[in-house]
């Protein structure tokens, strides 16, 4: 009977050229497609929440796909991770109705971008998180970025040369927190523009070691120009912990 | 002036056949000496605290080397690191006296062994963590490891095959511990057997499943046989946390 199967998917990022399929590189999609053919023995198309960047992780990307097959729902992680390599694994698999969709019906998704302060870089965290050598000021990050909460014109935040044109998103949370050597910055909303979490927290960074002020968040929003905005961290400090329906 | 220099080294071992030089495979312990070789353009010999195999990490690895240069100590580790991959980087050096021996002088090694619960891997943690199916009963284990503190031969922990001759050490303190999903079994000695911290964690785990009782422990340090102890877990879930002098 065919039906239609969420997944939960973890992976590292750091070997991938990103979620999406591309000529130059191997993508997480296409290494999951290849993972999904050989367990149906059939061509599956697998549609993701959205797209993460090359070096992105994911604690919690979601993706659908359709299936007629008598493998049960519960059983496909473990077919799948059994053909798929140790950075990408299927966390779990339930099926949903016909008009779930993992891209247009995502309602909120949570992104964690981790700094670590130390004037060397850390080899066991390094994979998952940006070497900073200023301890910046996380009450500043923090009341920085209370100032982003809620519906705005995010188009400060866009990475130049990107052609989107709504770039109006709301922000739900937005908050900066100091676990032991780590400052994560854990921000949820109904969507994010190319590169905008990595600008945003590159933004509030400056903020923390005062290379902005506080006051210049307004600014940067008002002036919609990414030249204003902090710069752009690396990919390999973020991680897309869930998406919401 | 001719000076002995210390380093502290964090490395992940994933890429690596273990610090030591071999044959098959490129070593952490080769990969610094190239670096040493391009800063002082010459030839070091690198001396460990001791051997992790491969695959083990290290987040406080000691090695001492003598040179005669006029490049401060303290900038060192940012010159090496330059040379160095982002999987292992030097985390400080400074000036020993001669009398100084990485390995001879080490009082203490404390290694930590990371297991982490669920029905599949996670590709976020699975680099240096161990995945178990079955939730281990933590006091259990901790109970079982307050009889392994002490001196007391440990033929019993090391890897059959192995030649050494003197199989006592001296365990000071062993703790496991649960932080969220992850269990920890933290273990300080005056050194260890080849193997012993994997196929002792191993044990400990058999323990926490009920596969063996805590009364077993007993028979399995008087036994001095390999075969009465647990599994050899994986190296991936083994890191090096500290060297005292």
């Amino acid at each position: 009977m065919k039906k239609r199967v969420k997944l939960t998917i973890e992976y590292l990022g750091t070997a991938y050229c990103g979620w999406q399929r591309q000529k130059n590189g191997i993508s997480v999609q296409e290494v999951i497609e290849g993972a999904l053919k050989k367990l149906f023995q059939t061509d599956i198309a697998l549609t993701g929440s959205g797209r993460t960047d090359a070096g992105v992780h994911a604690k919690g990307q979601v993706a659908h796909f359709d299936i007629d097959s008598t493998v049960p729902v519960r059983n496909m992680p473990f077919a799948l991770n059994s053909f798929l390599p140790d950075d990408i694994q299927i966390l779990s698999a339930e099926e949903v109705g016909e008009d779930f969709h993992a891209r247009f019906g995502a309602k909120k998704k949570t992104y964690r971008y981790t700094l670590y302060v130390d004037k060397h870089k850390h080899p066991l965290i390094d994979m998952q998180a940006t070497n900073i050598h200023i301890r910046p000021d996380v009450a500043l990050m923090q009341e920085a970025a209370n100032k982003l909460v809620g519906e705005h014109d995010f188009k400060c935040f866009l990475a130049a040369g990107s052609s989107v044109k709504d770039t109006v998103r709301t922000i739900f949370s937005l908050d900066v927190d100091e676990i032991d050597d780590k400052i994560h910055v854990t921000v949820c909303g109904n969507g994010f523009l190319y590169n905008m979490v990595r600008i945003l927290t590159g933004t509030l960074y400056y903020v923390g070691i005062k290379k902005l002020k506080g006051t210049d968040i307004d600014k940067i929003l008002e002036g919609k120009e990414r030249k204003l905005a902090g710069k752009t961290l690396p990919a390999k400090g973020l991680t897309l912990l869930s998406v919401s329906y």
